[in-house]
C-alpha cells in the first residue's frame, strides 16, 4: 500500500517552491513529531513550531517565513494546512473501486447506472434510480426508487437512500447514513398519534459530505434541502424540511428540529440542538452543546453550554441555580432598603 | 408517480362537507404558500391564516369557521390537521412492495413467513422467526432467531432485530434501527469490566413507530418493553429494561438509561436524557435537552435546558454560575448586617 | 431454548459453597421478585434485601452474611454480582453460529479466514483482511481491506469495518457500529471546506465492547486507539485520533472530539461531550450530560449537567441566569456601600 512520490513531483502538484532535493522519495504523511525520514510533514498551528527543529521528516510544508530559519528540505507554500489537505489524497490508502457492477447487486431493470460507476456487492438499486459516472456505491448500499446520485460521488458501504432522494456531484456519504427516512410527523387525535405520510424528498447539493450514522429525513410536503459544500459530521440528526445553507459545517451529534433554516457559512459545534421552525442567518457560530431556542438574525458566536467543574463544586452551583429567582428578589429588597435604585438595578429588576 | 383523486372522492374518504366542484382533480398536497392549482392544502396553525387569501391551492381543508369567509373550493372538517394526516397517505409516493420473497433472501427452514408478507433482497430471517401477513421487510433487514413481526408492519431497508424480539401489529421501523442489541451490562471486578449476558428480549406493542438509527436494547433478565402507539424519532437510545407507556412520543436524540419506566401519554423533546432506575408518571412533558435525574410523580412540564445567548454575554453568565455559591453567601451576609431575616430569606439560606 | 443446569454444577463452575440440593435443576436467571421455582437469583444491591424472604427462586447467589439468615437453597459466593455475571453466559439464548463460511459471503481471494471462524450471510471481506479462529462475523458485516479481527470475537449482524482497522481478541461489536469512518477533517480556504484524506487507521485492544450504532473514526495521520478492556455503549461518537485508555467505560450518547486522550479506568456517564485536543487523566468520573472543555489532571468526579425543575420554576431560574453578571455587580455595589469588603468578597469580585 506504500505510495512513493518524489519531492519534485509534489512541488509541481502544489505549485510550491522547492528548497531541497527533487529526487527525494516521499512515502507518506505524518505530524512533525511522528514523521520518519521518508515522510512529509507540515507546520500549520504556531503552537507546534517548537517541534520544527527536532522533526525527522523528509521535508516540510512551510510558509516562507517559517522556511527561512529551517535547515531541511522544504516546500514553500502560502497555506501549509491547505497544501497538506491537497497532498493527503495522494497518500490515501483507501481502496479505489473499479468501474462496473458486482454480480451480486440487484438493480431494477429501469434504473440507470453509468458504465463508469462502481456498484459493490449486495447493493440494491430500485426502479428509476440513477447513478452517474465516476461514482462508487459501496457494498450493502440501498438506493431507493427514483433516487439520483450525481457524478464523482463516494458512498461508503452500507448507506441507505430512500426513494426520491437527489444527491449532487462529488458527494461523500459515510457508512450507516440514512437519507430520506420518514420524518417525525404525527397528528394527535385525542391522545393517539396518527402518522402523517412524508411525501417530500431530500435534495443534497454538490460537494457535500455526510458522516457516519447521520440521518437526514425527507420532507413532509416539500423537500429537505442541504446546500452545496455542506459538511456534516457523524451521528447528526436533520429533521424534515430543514434547510442548510451552502458551506455550513456541523460537528458530531448535532440535532436540528423540523423546518428550521440555517444560513450559509455557519459552524455548529458538537452536540448543539436547534428547535424547529426558526431561522439562523449566515455566518453564525454556535459553540458546543448549546440549545438554540429562537431565530438568530445577527452573525456572530452564540452559546449556552456549561463547562464542567469538580462535582462537589458543581453540586453547590447547581443547587444555587434553583435558588436564583429568590436570590435576585432578595438582592432587590436589599437595594430598596439601601435606597439604591440605580438605572442598572432598575433595568434588571422585577416587574 | 402522480396520483389523481377527485375532490368528491376526498370528501367521501374524509366524511367532509364539500363546498366546490366534486370533479376537480387533485394530484398532491402542499402548504398554503406552495400549493399549485391541482394541489390540496390545509389551515391548521392560525399563524398561517394570512396565507389563506393568496393560496393557489385547488382546494383547502378548513374548519367551518375558516371556511365561511373563504371563496375557493373547501372541504369542511372538524380538525384540518387530522384530515391532512389521513389524506397524506393517499398521495404518498413510497413504493408499495409486492407480496412474496425475493430470491436472494436467506430464510431458515423453520422460519414462518406469511405468503402475504413481502421480503426484500438480501434479507436474513433466522430459525424460528415469524413475519405476519401484510408486513413488508425491506432489503438488507435481519430478523434474528425466534423474533416475531406482527401483521401490517413496515420495516424499511436495513433494520436489525436480534433474537427474541417481538414486534406488534402495524409497526413502522426506519432504516438503521436496531432492536435487541446487548445492553450495557458489566460487573466491575477490581477495575476490570466483566460482561453480563443479556438474556431478556424486547417487546414492542402495536402501532409503534421507531426512527432512523434508533437503538432499543434487549433486557438483562426480563424484557425491555415499548407500549402501544409509542412514537420514537431518530437517533434515540433506549437502554435495557426500560419500559415506555402507551402513546408516549420522543423526539430525536433522546437517551433513556437502564430500567427507567416512563408513563403513558408523555412527550420528551429532543436531546433529553434520563438517568436509570427512575419512574416518570403519565402525562409528563419534558422540554428540550433537559436532564432528568430523579423520578417525576406529578404530571406537567419539566425543564433544565439552558437557552443560548450571544457568546460574549454567555461567557459572563457562565463565569458567574461558578461563583453562585459565593454570591449567595455574600448576599446572606449583607442581609444579616441589614438585620433583615425575612421568612423568604430564611427559607433559602445556608445551613 | 431452555438450558438446564444442576445446582451442584453451578457451585462447581463458580467455586461456590452450596447449601442445598445439588441435583436441583436450574433453567434460568431472574430478579428476586420475578424468579420462578426453577430460576436462580442473586442479591447484589442491599436495597433489594427486602425481597429476599418472599423470593420464589430455586436458589440464590448470596454473600455469607446474607446467606446465614436465609432458609432456601444458596450458593455462597464472595461477590454475588460478579457470580451472576459469570453464570449469565450459561443461560444466554443468543444463537451460537457454527464455524464456516456462508455460501452467500463475498470474500476476497487474498483474505484469510480461519476455518474455525463463522462468516454469516452476505458478509463482504475485502482484500488482505483477516478473521481469526473462534470469531463470529454476523450477516451483512463488511470488513474492509487489510482489516484484522482477532480471535474469539463476536461481530453482530451489520457491523462495518473500513480498511486498515485492527481489532484485538475477544472483542464484541454490536449492530450498526462503524469503525474507521473518515473523520471530520477539512481545511477552510476562503470559506470553502477542502477535504483532508484520513490516512490513519483504527486500533482496538483486546476485550473491548462497542455498542449499537457507535462510530469510531479512523485517524487523520496516526491511528485512533481504543485500549484493552474498554466498554463503549450505544450511539457514541469517537472522533479521529482519540485515544482511550484501558478499562475505561462510556455510557450511551457520549461524544469525544478529535485528538482528545482519555486515561485508564475512567467512567463517562451518558450524554457527556468532550472538546478536542485535551487530556483526561486516569480514574476520572464524569457525570451525565457534562461538557468537558479543558484537560483534567486530577482523578475525581466532574460535572456540569443541570438537573430538571418544573418548567415554570426553571423558566425563572433560566431568566435569572442571563442576569447573573448584573446581579453579581449589584451585590458588589451593595457590599461597597456597606463597607464590607471581606477577603471572600474580594476573591470573587470584579476586576
Amino acid at each position: 500500500m506504500t505510495v512513493t512520490i518524489k519531492l519534485g513531483q509534489l512541488a509541481e502538484f502544489l505549485g510550491a517552491t522547492l528548497r531541497g532535493d527533487p529526487e527525494k522519495a516521499i512515502t507518506g504523511l505524518a505530524t512533525l513529531q511522528e514523521a520518519g525520514p521518508a515522510q512529509l510533514s507540515f507546520l500549520a498551528n504556531p503552537q507546534y513550531r517548537k517541534y520544527l527543529a527536532g522533526s525527522q521528516a523528509a521535508a516540510l510544508l512551510l510558509k516562507a517565513a517559517d522556511a527561512e530559519g529551517h535547515g531541511g528540505d522544504v516546500l514553500v507554500v502560502p497555506d501549509p494546512y491547505a497544501a497538506y489537505a491537497r497532498v493527503s489524497h495522494l497518500f490515501d490508502p483507501k481502496p479505489k473501486a473499479a468501474a462496473g457492477i458486482h454480480p451480486t447487486a440487484v438493480i431494477a431493470a429501469d434504473a440507470v447506472v453509468d458504465p463508469a460507476a462502481s456498484i459493490g456487492a449486495f447493493v440494491v438499486i430500485e426502479s428509476g434510480a440513477q447513478v452517474a459516472a465516476g461514482t462508487t456505491v459501496g457494498a450493502h448500499c440501498f438506493i431507493g426508487a427514483r433516487s439520483v446520485v450525481g457524478e464523482g460521488g463516494w458512498l461508503a458501504p452500507r448507506v441507505t437512500l430512500y426513494h426520491d432522494v437527489r444527491v449532487g456531484k462529488r458527494v461523500v456519504i459515510q457508512s450507516g447514513a440514512v437519507l430520506g427516512g420518514e420524518g417525525f410527523g404525527f397528528a394527535n387525535e385525542k391522545g393517539i398519534w396518527q402518522k402523517i405520510a412524508q411525501i417530500g424528498g431530500v435534495l443534497i447539493g454538490d460537494d457535500v459530505e455526510i458522516g457516519v450514522n447521520t440521518a437526514i429525513d425527507r420532507g413532509a410536503l416539500a423537500d429537505t434541502v442541504i446546500g452545496n459544500g455542506v459538511k456534516l459530521d457523524n451521528q447528526i440528526q436533520i429533521a424534515h424540511n430543514v434547510q442548510v445553507g451552502d458551506h455550513t459545517a456541523m460537528a458530531a451529534c448535532v440535532g436540528i428540529s423540523g423546518s428550521t433554516r440555517i444560513g450559509k457559512h455557519c459552524m455548529l459545534a458538537g452536540g448543539v440542538g436547534l428547535v424547529g421552525h426558526i431561522d439562523i442567518c449566515d455566518n453564525v457560530f454556535i459553540t458546543g452543546m448549546t440549545m438554540v431556542t429562537h431565530s438568530i438574525t445577527e452573525p456572530g458566536a452564540y452559546s449556552s453550554g456549561t463547562a464542567m467543574q469538580p462535582a462537589a463544586e458543581w453540586r453547590k452551583s447547581a443547587a444555587r441555580i434553583r435558588q436564583l429567582d429568590d436570590i435576585a428578589r432578595r438582592l432587590r429588597q436589599l437595594e430598596k432598603q439601601a435606597g439604591e435604585v440605580t438605572p442598572d438595578g432598575n433595568a434588571s429588576s422585577d416587574g
